[in-house]
C-alpha cells in the first residue's frame, strides 16, 4: 500500500465532491491538515484533470487521491428518456434553457486511466463499478493504490476479487450519488455502521467509511466500527476553499430533508429535496449518464439565477452540521472531536463497572 | 432519573421485541448480565403484561423497563381496506387460514398505562407516538422513567417538551417498526449515526441508540456518536431464551436482504425480504393496526407450517451477525468487544501523529 490511512495525522479522507465543489485549493488544505486530499476527475475533461493534478502538486507534496467514474451500464431504451424529456420541457422554458442532448459517455474513462497512471498517482479510487482486474493491475503496478466504493458485501467481495486495495464503504446517509456497481431498484441500501459492520466481516480489506460524517464524534464512531479513516464531503463544502455554488451554500446551512433521486442524473444521488426531485422523482429514469446531460442547461441556468428549485443541492443527512470554516480548520477540528470522544468512551468503559 | 444508564455494567438495553421475541427469562437474563432488560407490553393483553412483570421479578431484582405503544392515529378510509384485504383473500386460501378483521383498537392503552404505574415499572418507553405531558406527569411522579422512541430532530423535541426523561433514537436500519409518531411517506429516513447527531444537537436529553446494533464495535460506535446505551434487539433473537419462532431463527442466521414494508401490519417495518413483502408491498395502505389485525391469522398459519414466505421476519440490517447463544454470554461478549474497540480506538488516535 502506498498510502498507510492509520499513519494519517489525522484519520480523515476528503470526498472527490465531483460536480463542482472539488478544487485543487480545497485538497491541498486536507492535506495541510494531515488528512488526505482528493481531485473528482467526474465531469471533466482529461486535460483538465491534468491540470488540476499539476495545481494540487505545486500546493502540497503530500500524497491525494483522485476518484473516476467507472463506465456506465448499457444505454437504456430511447423511449424512456424521449418520455423523461417530454416532462422536463417545461422546466427548460422555466428557466430559458434547452435541455441537453442524452448522451451516453463513458467521462473520458481511457484517457483518465492513462493520465492517473502517467502521473502515478498514489491513490486512485472508483465509483459507480469495479474496474476490471487488468485495469487494476496496471494501476497498482504503477504504484497507485486502488480504491473501490462499495454499498455492500457482494460488492466488497467483487472488489477484493478484481485486486482492490482498499474499500470506501458508501452508507446511504451520504449525499450525492449513490456508488452501487448497479443502480436496481431492488438493492438493499445499508446504513454507514451496518454496511461496515456486515462488510468488515466479509472481506480482509481496510475500510474507509462515507456517509454523512460530519464532526469529530462521526468520525470516532466509523472508526469503532471497523474503518481506518472517515471520508468527509458535505462537512467541507461551505469551506472557501470549495466551489459549491452559493445557492447550494445556504441550502446546505439550513436544517432541511434531503432523499435519493434519479431526477437529476439518472442515478440515485441524495440531495435536499426542492421542487425539481418531488416533480420528478418518482418518473425519471435509472439512465446514468444519460439523464445528467439532458438536465445539465437547466441546472446551470437554475444555479445562474440563484434559484435552488432545479439545482442538485448534494447533501448528506447531515448537512445542517457542516461548519463555514477554511478547510484545514474544519479537518483539524474534527480530529480533535474524534480524539476527545474515542478517549471519553474508553475512559467510561474502563471505569469502575 | 431512576435508571442511570452510564452507571449500567454494560451499556446495554434490550430492545422491547414485541410480538413474540419478548419474554420475562430475556429481559432477566440482560439484567443478569449487566445491561437492562426490557419487556414488551404490544399485541397483549394487560394481563398478560401483568403476568410478565410478575414473572421477571421473581427472576432479577434489578430494574428494567416496559414497552408500550402510543395510540394509533385515526382510522383510514374503510375501502382502502377493503381493497387490500380482497389482495390478501388468495394468501389466506393458501394457508387455509381466514383474515382477521381490520379492528382499530388502541392496544389496550389505559389499562397498560395504569398497570406501569401501579407496579412503578423503572423505565416506561413509547413506540409509533410520544404520550401527552399529563400521561408523561403523572408516569414520573409515579417514579417512572420515560422514554420516547424518535426517528428524527423534530420527534426528538416534541418529546424533551413534553417532558421525556431519555430518548430511544431509532435508525432506519432497524428491525421491526419504524418508530415514527406518524407513518408518513415524506418523511426522510435517517441513517442512526446521522440521527444521533442531529438530535444530539438539538436536545439535551440522554439518547439511546437503536438500529442494527448487532455486536461491539457498533456499540461503541453508537456511544461515540454521542448514544449512552445502545439497544440490542435482532441480536438478541437467537438467544434460546427469546420467543422467537423457528422459521424466523433459520432466516436471521441466513444473509439475506431486508426492506421497509406496509404489507404486514399497515406500518412501515424492516423484516428479511420475502415473498409477501414483495407481492404486497406496494399496495399495501398506511393502516396501523388493522392491517396488522388482517394479517394475523395468515402469519400465524404460516408460521405454523414453518413457511417463512408470508411470516413478518423482523430483522435489523445485520440479522446476520446475529449469534446463537445464551443472551448472559451475548451481552457480556457485545460488552467486552465494545470496550476493546474503544480501547483500541482512543490507543490509536492518542498515538504518536
Amino acid at each position: 500500500m502506498t498510502v498507510d490511512l492509520s499513519a494519517l495525522e489525522q484519520p480523515i479522507v476528503q470526498a472527490p465532491l465531483a460536480g463542482g465543489a472539488s478544487t485543487p485549493e480545497l485538497a491541498a488544505a486536507v492535506n495541510s491538515a494531515g488528512g488526505l486530499g482528493f481531485l473528482a476527475a467526474g465531469y471533466k475533461t482529461a486535460e483538465a484533470v491534468a491540470a488540476d493534478i499539476a495545481k494540487l502538486r505545486s500546493l502540497t507534496d503530500a500524497p491525494f487521491g483522485v476518484n473516476l467514474f467507472a463506465p456506465p451500464a448499457p444505454v437504456v431504451d430511447r423511449s424512456i428518456l424521449d418520455a423523461y424529456a417530454r416532462e422536463l420541457r417545461a422546466d427548460a422554458r422555466r428557466y430559458g434553457a434547452e435541455l441537453g442532448k442524452p448522451i451516453h459517455d463513458d467521462d473520458d474513462y481511457a484517457a483518465k486511466l492513462e493520465l492517473v497512471r502517467e502521473q502515478r498517482v498514489q491513490v486512485v479510487s472508483f465509483t459507480f463499478g469495479c474496474p476490471d482486474a487488468t485495469v487494476m493491475q496496471s494501476l497498482r503496478g504503477c504504484g497507485c493504490d486502488v480504491w473501490v466504493t462499495v454499498t455492500s458485501p457482494r460488492e466488497a467481495l467483487l472488489a477484493q476479487t478484481a485486486g482492490a486495495t482498499a474499500l470506501v464503504v458508501q452508507g446511504f446517509e451520504a449525499g450525492g450519488h449513490r456508488g452501487y456497481f448497479q443502480d436496481d431498484p431492488h438493492t438493499e441500501d445499508l446504513g454507514l455502521i451496518a454496511a461496515l459492520r456486515l462488510i468488515a466481516n466479509s472481506v480482509e480489506l481496510p475500510l474507509i467509511a462515507a456517509g454523512a460524517i460530519c464532526d469529530g464524534r462521526a468520525v470516532a464512531a466509523v472508526l469503532c466500527a471497523g474503518a481506518v479513516a472517515a471520508q468527509i464531503g458535505t462537512a467541507l463544502m461551505l469551506a472557501p476553499e470549495a466551489g459549491t455554488s452559493e445557492p447550494h451554500r445556504a441550502a446546505l446551512a439550513t436544517p432541511a430533508c434531503t432523499g435519493l433521486t434519479r431526477a437529476f442524473s439518472g442515478r440515485q444521488a441524495r440531495g435536499i429535496v426542492n421542487r425539481f426531485m418531488r416533480d420528478h422523482g418518482a418518473n425519471a429514469p435509472a439512465a446514468y449518464p444519460d439523464v445528467h446531460h439532458m438536465t445539465t442547461p437547466v441546472r446551470a441556468a437554475a444555479r445562474q439565477a440563484g434559484d435552488p428549485d432545479a439545482i442538485n443541492l448534494w447533501a448528506g443527512q447531515t448537512h445542517s452540521l457542516a461548519r463555514p470554516a477554511p478547510a484545514m480548520e474544519i479537518v483539524c477540528t474534527i480530529g480533535a472531536e474524534a480524539r476527545e470522544a474515542a478517549a471519553a468512551l474508553a475512559a467510561r468503559l474502563a471505569g469502575p463497572a
